[in-house]
């Protein structure tokens, strides 16, 4: 009976998985340097914690479960809530700001499609108890330092960077009462995939009056803060509200990423709930689905249960950014090759447990060896040391009878030396 | 709304998550010094996967869901099934020995106690397509490699070998028909678990003849293969089983690992798939339940569909493991501990941006660094800084406006250096 892989998961094959480590790696590195420390949380949670405020899209992709008293569970589709549980959990004891980051598996029951499957990993790093701007710009550089790190430059990603507050600020400004910003937001989120006509039409559902409207496709277009000037008058709000994104990019500016960043006000984000700073990388070609989202969410903890602090975040998925690296030929230049160092082989068939120990000794020093398994004639050996792409062969012959000695033979330039077995252990180190 | 986390599931704060990642780290070096290479596949299979073979006690336990599509989903609950499926979908292409290993996150529905939750992680490693014990030995090695290289002694744990074709020809030679034999191991794996009355009625209803049970309780209470002789006349299959099983011994005696190994007849394993020899790591004090238990399993792969080919594996769990290595003291003495490498502090409210410069010319280096948020006095920071386990303090102040010169503060033993900032900067390598 021959039972297939589900649908939209992936099975990771050992170079797959070398590819796939080599990602997961990168992102802990650069959480690591930025201060970040790693946490994880399980992997399904009770299905009301996603209903709470993970938005509509989300809770219809929820794979829910059972458990056996019956409690209603579902695989997290992603980690935010399960971070605000935990944080909430332990608020008086854990010192501020909380830097975090996880790189969670996840699970959505999506229509698979490129960029897209129900089973991805993602990357997130979080800054909890922090309002300032230098928590954002913190996020926003940990992003582009990974993404820098593995070789993608300011003419392959970018990131666009706007805020919520500012996007209030101007919109309530222009008339746009505050109760109907969040169904707004979720219009605007969309525009970049729609075809103008349509986004228009969608608008036009929103905020009928076409002068409104008018103003927010302007606002959408601009590619300065400045120009933000020629929309709308100056307000107290919406004068903080610059002020904070300016701050943000200055600091990324003073970190080295300013090639990196653009303001662009056409960056909403889905979620509902995000507050304030919010960015996407993209593939400058815009190919691709976006890269990676984030910004703040000051509500989220107080509304699982916990006192109001501010947070802000980043997510990451593994899927875009490896169709991205591939195309790039990142991958191939930079993911590991499988290699084994030590491969003892069997020239005098009476040595036999003396390539095992060897082989043993090697191992206890931390260096990786292997021996056949078939015993066969030594150069079917070294060819299966070759298949396994040893780097040196220890040739195990009548030498070591005779006087404790192997052959080294280097399996790149073919070189042989003779050395005595102890003393090429103990240049192992311990 | 405050929501708890499921039952029987673990948060993984930092510090847990660095207790985590230690465990998983050394399972990997273990592996990979052992040739082993990884692999992983999805969190969820077709749920019939698991009916097929994984034997009733864990069918009972899954965890299952549908898809959008209705089909039955279960979260897997062990990864030996991926294997087979995978290794057959590309049984060709395959250069054998397949040799692998996986570190993955699994799910059972049992009832949480000590040692056992409905959330763990599981270290495998297998060897398909190799029929000697040399495999089986392998096997074994690379599972007390890892025990030995955090610190377990042959004081602290043993392996308990046996062989599913010892037991076979044994039973087979006092009469239980071959049919029967299965049941029995059932009966003969839960011996350890019960008391002696128990076991005693639970075995007379599988060996009503008193001769035939009184003989098997005999064997159980063996201690060295060459007791075997004084329970049954020699045959050619015991002959054979016995031969295998002493190879495997012998090769474990060669790769040094003799200290750590016994042969123990009572030693059965739980699940219906073994074939030959199978073992189990218990703590000398007897005071868990087993470490991990392995075996090999001939016609597991042909039972998912695919050719008949020969595999052997083990499976630990991260929950017994823990707890012993926390009792033994070896988890606090060799997790590592938080470290940030650098915290740049700010002594001249003015040099603000060239603080976030530096921090992130550190990062770029590949070091950790980080800074204060909140930009109070000096000494205000240097407290943070050993918050977070700052090394060493890079200190950002008038010398620095004027020559470009910082002062290093080596956060243990308080000696302050003052250097040029570009000759620190390059002195991390690039």
């Amino acid at each position: 009976m021959k039972i297939p892989p589900v649908k939209g998961t992936r099975d990771f094959y050992p170079p797959e998985m070398a590819r796939h480590n080599w990602i997961i790696d990168g992102w802990r590195k650069a959480s690591l340097r930025s201060g970040f420390e790693e946490y994880d949380g399980p992997i399904f949670e009770h299905l009301s914690m996603y209903q709470l405020k993970s938005g509509q899209e989300i809770v219809e992709q929820l794979f829910s479960l059972q458990d056996r008293g019956g409690r209603d569970l579902a695989i997290r589709p992603e980690i935010t809530p399960t971070l605000a549980r935990m944080v909430n959990q332990r608020i008086n004891a854990l010192p501020r700001p909380i830097k975090w980051f996880a790189v969670p598996r996840l699970c959505r029951a999506e229509r698979p499609q490129k960029g897209r499957l129900r089973e991805f990993f993602q990357w997130n790093i979080d800054i909890v108890g922090e309002d300032s701007g230098q928590a954002d710009a913190e996020i926003i550089f940990t992003t582009l330092d990974y993404l820098r790190m593995v070789g993608l430059t300011p003419r392959d990603v970018q990131a666009k960077i706007s805020s919520r507050r500012l996007l209030a600020a101007v919109l309530t400004s222009i008339g746009i009462p505050a109760a109907r910003l969040e169904a707004l937001y979720a219009v605007l989120d969309k525009k970049p995939k729609l075809p103008p006509e349509t986004f228009d039409a969608l608008l036009a559902e929103q905020v009928p009056d076409t002068y409104q409207a008018e103003k927010i496709r302007a606002l959408m277009a601009l590619n300065s803060i400045e120009q933000i000037a020629g929309i709308v008058e100056p307000n107290e709000a919406l004068a903080q509200a610059v002020d904070e994104l300016r701050t943000v990019l200055d600091i990324l500016n003073a970190m080295g990423m300013g090639d990196y960043c653009a303001f662009d006000p056409s960056i909403v984000r889905g979620l509902a709930y995000y507050t304030g700073v919010v960015f996407e990388v993209h593939d400058i070609a815009g190919e691709l689905r976006a890269i990676c989202g984030g910004g703040r969410y000051d509500n989220l903890l107080r509304d699982f249960g916990g006192p109001p602090i501010s947070a802000t975040g980043m997510g990451m998925g593994d899927c875009v950014l490896e169709i991205l690296l591939e195309q790039r030929g990142l991958l191939d230049k930079q993911v590991p090759k499988r290699e084994l160092e030590y491969f003892v082989a069997l020239a005098d068939p009476q040595a036999i447990r003396s390539v095992y120990e060897i082989a043993a000794r090697i191992r206890s020093k931390g260096r990786s060896a292997g021996f056949s398994y078939r015993q066969g004639g030594l150069s079917k050996q070294l060819k299966e040391a070759a298949g396994q792409d040893a780097r040196i062969c220890v040739i195990v012959g009548q030498e070591y009878r005779d006087k404790r000695q192997v052959v080294l033979k280097n399996m790149g330039t073919g070189e042989q030396e003779l050395v005595d077995v102890e003393q090429f252990l103990s240049r192992l180190g311990s």
